[in-house]
């Protein structure tokens, strides 16, 4: 008589940890090779993909569930940028020998209660050893309906440019958790600091507006590499440049005590990453703005979308573009 | 006037390797930040999602293009074993400083072959900088008829088990890399080497039964971790036990000389890794093998399911059940 096969090690740290997070049907309790789903009638899938790596995307020693919510968050931002509404997703988590149970066990708390939060389940994905960093690549997954995904491509000119939330505050976080010495000069209170460093650390995905978005966006796209950046991107594709007044940026409270110390910074919060905001271009900016205060999100109107593909200029107070030296966060 | 926006590293990095291989036109020349596509009518979509990690899924010094296909394919090979057919992948690639541009040329040429022989189509992904080994991250869809995906559930005792191709030459091609001595021993020809490592290298998704295995099969998987574990998960789920006939099981030439030399070598064959042949519960097994055959698939009935979840019994020659120390390959 052969033995009774004892699951592997992999099996049973997935039907500790992820399987019970897997409670969508189709997931088939992460007992199967693949998930299965039916798309509803009419609709065009949405496909989106973004892996974090530790020590390049987040600290080796942040939280669990913040790099669990984090790796999660910046796909549902993706998602909603597109007017999409989340299905699912699937996980590949890459594991170094140095991960411990308690690390596990509170990754998949965060996940979890992220994946009941924007309703978006796990529905399946792979574990691996790695004798890198930690790794957790996503693929999230939603539906719309058929021919309504908003892509970059097709803002016109004169379209108004309006962006969610406030700018900045992510870049600046990272610049406390990196520089101690940045935080002195700047005479932060504790609430601005945790605020900057909550907005670093875990991105609040506007999944609020993606429907609305389908109704009033020409073009959009999440804000995670750079506010100046990633509408020099936006501009490309609809082949259009855009004048964007400086003044009017949505700051928060604590962006503008750190601009008042430091106005040299401005370059920090136009060009570094991890906003998680959406972009876009829209022909009615007031009902924008209105329809998504009415879900809860503020929008505000920085600029306009201008004739000739060119880079968008940022127009200070003083009525001249700034220069900026760098536009946007890369890894590369 | 503010400067022209250079491009990112990564943007550049996409638009030469990548953005070729996007023929799709949902992929938008991965120049959004997600893709679309339209499921075709009263279909249902199939989802997986495998990793492969550099030094443990791979050798380091493997051709890149060969990586390449090995990633994509260990996909392929699941939507296969669902009855799927796939409809595109989404790539999220981690990248140490080291990788030349050399490598990423011949992994990007690999990856498009495959796209384009497979028929499945590169939709986006993400590309990030990893102080660790190179891994790739691929989701992989399908589509099928609504309700007809091929699960691992639905074996019922009596169900004949069938299993495509060879078994084992992977593992034994793995062997010949990782010890010279073993070859020595074995007195393979260069043909016989060539085909075992081949095998390890290479997989050969079985794509072209997974329409036909929808009409033919009540449960199924691919072999990706060894026969004798991934039949043994299937049992488990299905709720039953497997009586294999040691002496029916498909073997290469190779195989079967180095099973000559060294008998002890039938468990790595039954537990080693790397098949990606399908294994699956039929009832008529004649018609499948037939039907496969007219594919251009070799198909061989192994055994029968039997009642009473229990680890599958490897019977032998001698009508005794073989004692497997070791059921399944895993890197927990």
């Amino acid at each position: 008589m052969s033995k009774t096969p004892a699951e592997t090690g992999e099996e049973r740290l997935i039907a500790k940890y992820f399987a019970p997070l897997a409670k969508y049907p189709g997931a088939l309790g992460l007992l199967d090779d693949a998930a299965t789903l039916t798309p509803p009638a009419g609709s065009d899938l949405v496909l989106t993909k973004d892996a974090i790596v530790g020590g390049v995307h987040f600290f080796p020693d942040d939280p669990a569930d913040a790099v669990a919510c984090k790796a999660l968050r910046v796909n549902l931002s993706d998602l909603a940028a597109k007017g999409a509404t989340a299905a699912g997703f699937l996980l590949a988590l890459a594991l170094p020998k140095s991960v411990t149970a308690g690390w596990l066990k509170a990754f998949a708390r965060g996940l979890g209660e992220d994946a009941e939060n924007y309703a978006c389940p796990l529905l399946g994905g792979d574990t691996v050893r790695t004798p890198g960093p930690l790794t957790v690549s996503i693929t999230a997954l939603g539906f719309l309906p058929h021919g309504e995904m908003v892509q970059r491509h097709g803002g016109s000119p004169g379209d108004r440019i309006v962006v969610t939330g406030t700018i900045g505050d992510a870049a600046l976080g990272l610049k406390l958790l990196s520089g101690a010495k940045a935080a002195q000069r700047w005479k932060l209170d504790k609430n601005m600091r945790a605020h900057l460093l909550g907005r670093y650390r875990l991105p609040q995905p506007r999944t609020a507006v993606a429907v609305m978005l389908r109704k009033h966006a020409s073009a959009a796209m999440d804000v995670s590499d750079g506010l100046a950046g990633d509408l020099a991107k936006l501009c490309r594709v609809s082949g259009v440049g855009a004048d964007i007044d400086v003044t009017r940026l949505p700051l928060s409270d604590a962006a503008r005590r750190v601009l008042a110390v430091q106005p040299a910074l401005i370059e920090t919060i136009l060009s570094g990453g991890d906003d998680y905001e959406i972009v876009c271009a829209v022909s009615d900016s007031d009902a924008f703005i209105a329809d998504a205060a009415a879900l809860g999100v503020k929008a505000t109107e920085i600029g306009r979308m201008t004739a000739g593909e060119g880079a968008p200029r940022f127009i200070g107070a003083d009525g001249k573009a700034l220069s900026l030296r760098k536009t946007l966060f890369s890894h590369f």
